[in-house]
């Protein structure tokens, strides 16, 4: 569907702790936002949804509902074909919830909804790096590990919805446990905010090397600690980021043979390591590569600012629902 | 394009020692066929093609080269995008083959070129076991592990032409050493023929347990003999099996995270085991799957007799073309 260039489309980012939103134009520019909504202080999302609407009404006003497209929902484990998330671990709302119906039902307007991940790459692939490309996954590294997969200018949801959960994918076959999904060596458990912190404690354990993260009471360290102090070269700290760029750099080598994306964009806070985390992932990545696919693949970084990835990718959906004009 | 029901589309299948043929209706009924070239035996391409369309002309005169709708192609390493095969280690033409074109120049008819793998898949939605579906990978297990992915009802490209490379993905990292591409621990290494063979005689060495496989020198021992001796109840080669399906399964269980298809499709020589790979396999595919996905994504084996499968896949491409009518 063409964008109008007097249309608008609502952004909303569904997270475990907070709900943000944003009032987007066609070139992607934010016109207003919000984040003053608290998930997990609502019980039933019966009340989430009308706090919502309340938040959400001025900034409709200003433009006119008219000229409103529709909603674009981006939250943990939504499910596009439905319209519902389903079984969130990190929301406060148990089972399936039929969000995308409850949000068009309360506004009168089409809503989309989709996992957070997906909609960070539509996001990308519409305003951000990934702009032009029709081949391309994105890999958010955060508190966990998340993804969205591009093929043929198409988002891969999958048979079911659910495609592109590649933190999950076993990369250290018998490795370190998962604290949520029981699993043996799965990407998220070591490639992200948390992984990071779960590696320190260990190579601290495993030698006895000075290092400033002794400074610090072991229940302390977490990932920006980490960055500080490999920041200031501390050799633990920094060998914490090549351990975990190997592991990333392995893990994007399989899935580049998957789909031969032109780029894989990386996205979230444990990025801002920079080349520290970048040139070891690069390194294995390519080492791990068949020769028809090595240096061909854009590592690249997320151009979205992050505060407005999620609304921006949200919004992004508003784009691409089929609605009768 | 529509099947037009008086139509033919030629399907061709170079193999690295004998290349296939045959005429197929819209049915995916192949009316006639050969397989009497012995592509090894020749040094150069256009030979090769000149003896191709001399074997084939007989077949296109029985039902009249206007009713031909065109070539399909299945080669390693074929790309798609380029109609050429692209640095083969398996055929006696070296560097990048402009195949598509010396066939459709010498034919005079349009030729669609693909790996064999990809060409399998789409035979296999289009005449096997996953008609219908929209949602598929289908991993051939012969010699060496071949893959190829469907999403969205389309066949997974990839930016250069190369996706579905899934047999090199690495599923035991440090692991055993691929002879051909010199990386550790990748799926062929170990669930293809090849592969078979090399778990055999490792667990031979590690053992001292009796085994009919200790009856035959250790060079002659081969995945027809571990098959047979399996049969026969014989322990090492039974758990060599049940090795091979854990691999197997662990490495669909990341295939799976990634694209959430409705069914993988097992195919090649090395299914013919049946239960005896399929049972672990199904196991450890379940086990090492996010929840969400658990107990959805049927493994079903081809529908397609192994000997047709090749030309009727190469001949669907047809049926895919953009050819003006």
């Amino acid at each position: 569907m063409p964008k109008r260039i007097d249309q608008f489309a609502i952004g909303i980012d569904i997270g475990g702790t907070g709900t943000k939103y944003g009032l987007v134009n066609h070139r992607g520019d934010i016109s207003h936002r919000g984040s003053d909504l608290r998930t997990n202080e609502y019980d039933r999302v019966e009340h989430f949804v009308d706090d919502l609407h309340r938040v959400l009404s001025p900034l409709i006003d200003t433009v006119g509902i008219e000229k409103i497209r529709g909603i674009g929902v981006g939250a943990p484990n939504g499910n596009v074909y439905s319209g519902t998330i389903e079984y969130a671990p990190n929301l406060p709302w148990t089972g399936i919830i039929p969000l995308a119906k409850l949000v068009s039902d309360k506004f009168e307007l089409p809503c989309s909804l989709t996992n957070d991940a997906n909609a960070a790459a539509v996001g990308e692939m519409m305003y951000g790096a990934a702009r032009g490309m029709r081949d391309f996954i994105m890999i958010t590294l955060g508190t966990g590990v998340g993804s969205g997969i591009v093929a043929n200018g198409q988002l891969i949801y999958g048979h079911d919805g659910f495609a592109g959960e590649l933190g999950h994918t076993i990369i250290r076959p018998g490795g370190r446990e998962h604290a949520g999904t029981g699993a043996l060596g799965s990407l998220e458990s070591y490639a992200s905010a948390t992984g990071i912190t779960l590696t320190a404690k260990e190579m601290l354990q495993q030698s006895n090397k000075a290092s400033l993260l002794r400074n610090h009471d072991p229940d302390d360290i977490d990932s920006k600690l980490v960055y500080d102090c490999a920041k200031q070269g501390d050799e633990i700290a920094q060998e914490v980021y090549r351990y975990t760029g190997q592991i990333l750099g392995e893990a994007l080598a399989n899935f580049i043979m998957f789909s031969s994306p032109e780029a894989i964009i990386l996205f979230g806070g444990v990025i801002k390591a920079g080349k520290m985390i970048i040139e070891p992932t690069k390194e294995h990545m390519e080492k791990n590569l068949l020769s028809i696919f090595r240096d061909k693949v854009k590592l690249v970084l997320s151009e979205l600012k992050e505060a407005d990835a999620a609304i921006l990718g949200a919004s992004a959906l508003v784009w691409e629902m089929k609605v009768n004009d």
